[in-house]
């Protein structure tokens, strides 16, 4: 069986987990929609992090942040300064490229071996580089490029009445500044000692020239951000434990070993401030893409943020009696191609008999990830009102789903399609016996579970 | 007990619900980040919408689209043409005003009674009234504005390189729109026939020139909105179906009969699409505010969709053997304003004893909403081990507080005002006997209650 990307988007769009947004006008360029089985699978991931990060963790809290913030707060973070793309313009066709994408393109076509990522030349580098290689234009064949010049890549607009620079504001491109200027504020009302953490969950824009691969990078996006603060000469100690702690959750929600890595970043690869990163990266149909960036940040962010502001942003450690800044973990992960990777993971085709044809797709997700957690099936119409009272005491527990369309084969497979982890059909024989068969999506093994045991049986399986 | 806004506002601050954002920069005109405890709060709101309108409920399923939409979005739902604001300015000391707003102000000074809403006038009737009636600014009190002028409420956006009107994207009003052009992606995925319903919860934008009261009006905000579809001679059955739904939904999360009451539209103040609206309203201190709107449009948003796209957006009813668009109703709800309202109803000052001066402030959420369920206190440091136990334990489950801080009555007045329903004292008994004192928040009594059965006696009293 091969796993594409093709076939996963195809399965995506037909059962309601992702759709192109804004479909019916044509869409827009890479924006995706999740449909209703996509909206509860995402919030399911998003549950599980949160669960596994804030609300189990003791060192941890959470916070929700505005997407607009006091522009000075980019002014800080660099990205107002720094946060950009080189681009040029190719002037025979006037197609508009990313300077560092044509040459890392071209050295690939060309076999041409680099010591270093194109991301980290300088400006001169690149031009020089694409002069003396004489480049050419990828859409035209021509090379006839404007100089290059950097684009910032945050969402710009404008809060009140009149277009001008007073009212610009930007989309944020990230939501960990906004837990950084809330450093103080959380650390008071949470009355945390040092080492503590704040995460958050939400939206992120960036203007991207080159979104693709799907819900994998996209101008709107969703982040589920840890800042970890801890004292200066520690973080290296909670650098590897935050590392093991992403790992940890990706294996305990189904991801296999073969499909995770680390990836540390060489020393020229870091950001300047940076002591160690590690991206954790999943093996998707189109190859290895970042899920985490996990980076050991010193105390830069909070050094910005004292400087621009003003504000006193140390901490007082009152076991050692002095004042400090606090050092910063962050494990950075992107939700969206977070439930990319599960759907991927999850995704299989099982030839159940091979002579007849017969083969099944199944999405084998986590029971806590699963979109639909009981499908609950009447044997026949019939039995309907028996069934429905199953359904309602189940559904205030779970997302299920009442199917009594089709046979009973069909039924399952269709679940078995969403990922639906337990099916559980109400027959002739639960009229008298208050029992009702469960059978599971995996082994598609079948038990016989009493009504009033029902609740607690599934429970138990889908624990997390 | 007077219950104000400046007591909830400094609650809400010192407590960690809610921080004015971006506070280090002097903040960012009314926008407001949820604190550790608030975005636990926040959370539940979402959650307790989404179980009763979306999970427990038969008809209804969920989207998650996209917050930037292709424009033509906005051409077919009237908000590129209509959705505006009549601002002018005075030119004598340059400060900008909403015309409507300047003459309901003038005509409550003078008492002038006006027939209907300034809303539904037309800029020429503004004009001729501010005229006739030779209305001041009331910021220098001359006389002297320019011409009114209609201000867009969209905020806007450049998606790609260039700032042009091509590129213009708009951060959306509304999340319903969203759920009309995905009506058929869903129907088909779902298999739904109608009536049945489409919910979403996602961050929506208005740049309103006079936002206030708190987080009453935001220019971001948060939506919960439910478009619920039906056959178009049954769409005031369903009006009245949601009304009440929403409405019991509220009593059952403890809002109290007289802090909620519907306010029916009159026929002028309908649009001229909609059958009926009733708004929600509730009892804020600075006054009666609305919470949900409840609309029956009728089968506008989908004709409109349906013309501007040219994309067929029919149901095909397959009982009665035709195409119909359906009729919707639209029950919607701003997120930020029901935490608000469940962040004042809760509030309380309880006198417990007069002569001392004994009061108490407790926040009286129902366990659903409370952003901490359980205070797990150890009457000792000594007894941290065990009492850490009970805290893990119940940490799987749900947000806990372990607090080992103070004495146990401040320990208690604590988690009052943070609105905790229930403490877990661990005391040198419970090394023993293995229970701990579970002390409700409400009544302030105590019990006893064995280790082993602390979940399931703590999950009872949690049902909603």
């Amino acid at each position: 069986m091969e796993k594409t990307m093709e076939k996963i988007v195809a399965l995506a769009k037909s059962r309601g987990f992702v759709y192109p947004g804004s479909e019916i006008y044509g869409g827009l360029a890479n924006t995706w929609d999740y449909g209703n089985l996509g909206v509860e699978l995402k919030n399911n991931v998003k549950r599980a992090w949160w669960k596994k990060f804030i609300q189990e963790n003791p060192y941890n809290v959470g916070v929700d942040c505005a997407i607009l913030m006091n522009p000075q707060t980019w002014v800080a973070s660099g990205h107002l300064g720094g946060f950009s793309d080189p681009l040029m313009d190719c002037k025979e066709c006037h197609e508009r490229f990313r300077a560092d994408k044509i040459i890392e393109d071209f050295c690939a076509e060309k076999g041409i071996a680099l010591e270093e990522s194109v991301d980290a030349w300088s400006q001169e580098k690149m031009t020089a580089f694409i002069e003396e290689h004489q480049v050419p234009c990828p859409t035209c064949g021509k090379h006839n490029f404007t100089d290059i010049r950097q684009f910032n890549l945050m969402f710009k607009t404008f809060q009140g009445v009149t277009e001008d620079a007073k009212n610009t504001v930007y989309l944020r491109p990230e939501t960990a500044q906004g837990i950084f200027v809330n450093f103080k504020n959380v650390q008071r009302t949470s009355r945390k000692k040092l080492p503590f953490g704040i995460g958050q969950i939400g939206k992120s824009f960036r203007n991207e020239i080159t979104p693709g691969n799907f819900t994998f990078r996209t101008r709107e996006f969703e982040q589920m951000e840890l800042e970890f603060f801890c004292k200066p000469d520690t973080d290296l100690e909670w650098f590897n434990y935050w590392k093991s702690f992403c790992l940890n959750w990706l294996h305990e929600l189904g991801l296999k070993d073969e499909e995770v890595r680390y990836r540390d970043h060489e020393k020229e690869e870091l950001s300047f401030y940076s002591k160690a990163t590690t991206d954790v990266e999943f093996l998707f149909p189109f190859g290895w893409g970042e899920l985490w960036g996990i980076a050991d940040r010193t105390d830069y962010d909070l050094t910005q943020h004292q400087n621009v502001s003003g504000q006193d942003l140390t901490y007082f450690d009152d076991e050692e009696g002095k004042k400090y800044i606090p050092y910063v973990i962050e494990p950075s992960l992107g939700a969206d191609r977070m439930v990319l990777a599960f759907l991927c993971s999850a995704y299989d085709e099982e030839v159940l008999d091979a002579e007849k044809n017969d083969v099944r797709t199944v999405l084998h997700f986590h029971p806590a990830l699963a979109p639909v957690k009981v499908g609950v099936l009447p044997l026949s119409k019939k039995l309907n009102e028996g069934a429905e009272k199953v359904y309602a005491m189940l559904a205030k527990e779970w997302n299920c789903e009442f199917d009594d369309r089709g046979n009973i084969g069909k039924r399952y497979r269709r679940q078995d399609e969403i990922g639906t982890p337990f099916c559980v059909t109400y027959d002739f024989d639960s009229e008298t016996d208050g029992a009702v068969t469960v059978r599971d999506r995996d082994t598609m093994e079948q038990e016989r579970v009493k009504i009033e045991d029902l609740r607690a049986y599934l429970a138990k399986k889908m624990e997390f």
